[in-house]
């Protein structure tokens, strides 16, 4: 089967405008384009576009997502626009969805034109998440960790945990991860997946020795709970903490004392103060937005002893650069089908026209 | 072509779990899904729908929709919920994209499982809105027009008034429609599309001889701008005005001092306020909601010579509603195709994993 279909799917009456067609990107093909590109260049090219975007922060819409709330999970929209380009994703996030076998989070997102309001992308987000959520990590770690860093603690061996790791040996140079999760198949898992990779894998029994000797600690758990993954006692100076589990309210993953002795960078405060670890402090509790220090307005790292976090809950900008990016791709590499989405009758006006002419 | 693919869509190298695929209603499925139903029975049952959700509107969450505005249009988020199912519809509205051959508000929608957040059905809603607003018109019209009303003014002949005209002959018994727009052309398309349908279809050279003898007048006019499509004069007593076209701030369509006259009935106020024909009015100008008419807690119509005047800008139960008609439709039919848009791994934990057998 060729990866573009010709004839748009399920379009047969009548041929629909060019515009009717939206570009569709499936897991399937998303994944043929990850291995098109391959994993480490497209993770690089991935932070340099949402680093681009950082830049210039200031010329998009921006808002705290749109949640629903069950008792299982939440359902969120993230909406954002440039003024020429608008972009939205759908995410879910509902832990206990591990347990009957479904993914935590999975995801969809679509880019549209905003001087016709026409779409001109829909594509799977779910694989593209886990990769934008990691090149985030690794560009922020870029201004925040110590420089040289070699060695990364990942606690939490889930589904985004080899992403990470392969983000930060491609965009930070590390050459070692010490992992530990609460499930050793989990850690399992992941040692597995790494293998080949080129990083050297370490197994540890705890999060104690998970720690040992790693500049960077990245935490990526994803109960829905208020936990602690780290305690005051196993964080020591100079290292960079990069938070990626703690992105709801109620979910949290590091002690509120490591959060004090911090210097904390985050992404969009309105949303981050809901969603984020610093949940657990004042809401005027002084935090630094990582776009200024991408910008050159604020430091990043200042110090050796300096301990930065990185309280990453995920930014719809972020999703917005990877949608771009993929657009871009997906027309260069032609994989993407066509869906006949948008209704688009020859005169604008006869819709009710074109709905009689289809009996 | 068979309407159902039964090979996913560019799903190739590994069979995806039956809730990786998502049942997409085409535009082309949506309308042979019309045409199998029946265009007065679908309006008669999406009207069934909407006004059983009414009936329960305090079951659903409810947000005033998220909008992206440009200097050309804007484009909509609406979400809702009930608890068991999530929905949400994208919708934009750009009133100058006639003049460039394309439609003025596009749409697709989403289903949700709110206990796993996992999409179940993503359809087209260019069409299925144009449905849903005029049942929901009806629907609206059935409780507050004077009873045995025969002749409805439709003013603006664009592309939602033949959805009004034959869905109040389906749902109120109206026999005659009488046409005016700014444009000639569009009333002849709009009276064209309406042969055989059974209406009675006047030309009207002015709005002034569009109302008369009117029972009903139905507004759809598109300028995203405040006009006045009916001054104070042109509304005599005992009238229900159907004012569909108002929908944004800055876009309305009737005279100030109408609003003054009428009892005014809306959807979800913190909506209506900013976006409808009351945006005219002091914020805190009583209005009733209409579900509380539906739910029988509040009167409709109360008198003969009262001006009732439905000021609707779509809200998202009405949305939920189509896409959940549409759905257990689709299924009954087999009019869906299905999209490879969840990357599902056999282990939840194993996205990486499943991204590397890929290659």
């Amino acid at each position: 089967m060729n990866a573009v279909i010709e004839k748009p799917i399920a379009a047969t009456n009548a041929a629909p405008s060019e515009r009717a067609l939206i570009p569709f990107v499936s897991v399937d093909n998303m994944m043929r384009l990850v291995h098109r590109v391959g994993l480490e260049t497209m993770l690089k090219e991935l932070a340099e576009v949402i680093e681009g975007n950082f830049r210039r922060w200031e010329s998009f819409d921006k808002t705290a997502r749109i949640p629903a709330h069950s008792a299982e999970g939440v359902i969120e929209l993230m909406p954002t626009a440039d003024g020429d380009t608008y972009g939205f994703k759908y995410v879910n996030g509902h832990p206990r969805n591990m347990r009957a076998g479904l993914q935590t989070v999975t995801a969809f997102g679509l880019l549209a034109d905003m001087h016709t309001g026409y779409p001109v992308m829909l594509s799977e987000m779910t694989m593209l998440t886990a990769l934008r959520t990691a090149a985030m990590s690794a560009m922020a770690a870029r201004h925040l960790a110590p420089k040289g860093s070699k060695v990364m603690a990942v606690i939490g061996n889930g589904a985004q945990s080899e992403f990470q790791a392969v983000a930060f040996k491609a965009i930070l140079g590390i050459e070692e991860v010490r992992l530990w999760d609460i499930d050793p198949k989990a850690t399992e898992k992941c040692a597995r997946n790494l293998r080949g990779t080129g990083l050297r894998v370490v197994h540890c029994a705890t999060a104690e020795e998970a720690i040992q000797g790693a500049q960077i600690i990245t935490t990526a758990t994803a109960d829905k709970k208020l936990a602690t993954i780290l305690t005051d006692n196993m964080v020591g100076a100079g290292v960079h903490l990069n938070a990626v589990g703690g992105d709801s309210p109620g979910k949290t993953e590091l002690a509120k004392e490591i959060l004090l002795r911090s210097d904390i960078f985050v992404e969009f405060p309105p949303q981050t103060r809901i969603e984020g670890e610093i949940q657990q402090l004042d809401p005027d509790h002084p935090v630094t937005e990582l776009w200024e220090v991408v910008a050159g307005r604020k430091p990043g790292r200042t110090g050796e002893a300096q301990i930065t976090l990185f309280d990453s809950v995920g930014f719809a900008i972020e999703d917005f650069s990877a949608l771009t990016y993929v657009r871009a791709k997906a027309k260069e590499t032609g994989l993407y089908d066509l869906l006949d989405m948008i209704a688009d009758p020859d005169d604008p006006r006869d819709l009710f026209g074109m709905l009689m002419r289809a009996k």
